[in-house]
């Protein structure tokens, strides 16, 4: 899993069905690159986060057919910028 | 997922029976590094895209066997080449 | 989905068994990285095409208990080395 | 499967359900790239260890349903800063 | 698949169950980078092989369980350090 800061929501009005209900946040990483990923945690701006990539990713979700390859897995309890 | 943007369509007549009816865009991340998505949804040069990756692209067309790595999973509505 | 360079052939004597009958092929990215990948259209040196990865590789050929992770899906038909 | 070395434990009070009852820890590579890895062996910081990732990371636990896309799989025997 | 050249063995006395009779080899890439794979061959120091990913590694054994995500398939005939 990687270790990744919640950037901000995203919207998009035109998007795939099998995505069309989930709450999906732009997640950073260490060197500033930018992802999307699946939250079905409740995430804030700010928050730093472990995030789920391949096919893992769809099975952390209830529904296992939401077509994500990035989930937020948990919210991290003491990090910080210096941690990174 | 990725946020890329779509460049332009690709055109290979010679190519994989599964991919055959399926129209391909050449997209661009951040960086400029290019790569080829199926798209499902119907975009034009210019727009930012989600796109989606491992199995889950497959997963995300109405057809899972069409044997694609990557497919544009949404247009987003909001985004400029400032937030990349 | 990448877009890469068909390079040479490559041979393999002793090979795994999953792959003992396939053309294989050297191809290469942009940035000249080598890859190898199954071909199943009958590609030549200097093809550009497209190179479909991940799960998809296997189901992209008629057998898939072929056990590649990489496989050519079409020749692009207009591409040169400045559209990369 | 990669070679890289235990840095310490990650606690998130608030995770996935899947992930809920795994110890994990925060594994760097020797490029001093930073990730988190499901431990079922039970390392200790500074061990150098190989971790499973893709579908691998899933199947290489006891309940394939932790969603895990990394995974530790072995304690190397023999390995310092100078073998990395 | 990936070309890459064997180092040496690796010998991890404690490790994952489903890894646990089966040779694994440290492989390098062109540009240096160490990862571990499954041998079901049985290669030496030196020899240019091509190293399967993804759920192909897997399947590119005997037994799918041992879940390895890089598998040596192949051994190249004809590959120096000035092809790489």
């Amino acid at each position: 899993m990687e270790i990744q800061r919640v950037v901000r929501d995203l919207v998009t009005t035109k998007r795939n069905f099998w995505l069309a209900s989930k709450s999906l946040r732009v997640v950073e990483n260490a060197s500033g690159k930018l992802e999307v990923a699946v939250d079905p945690i409740g995430c804030k701006p700010g928050d730093f986060v472990i995030t789920i990539g391949t096919s893992a990713a769809r099975l952390a979700l209830d529904d296992p057919k939401i077509t994500t390859d990035l989930t937020i897995g948990g919210i991290i309890d003491h990090w910080s910028e210096e941690d990174w």
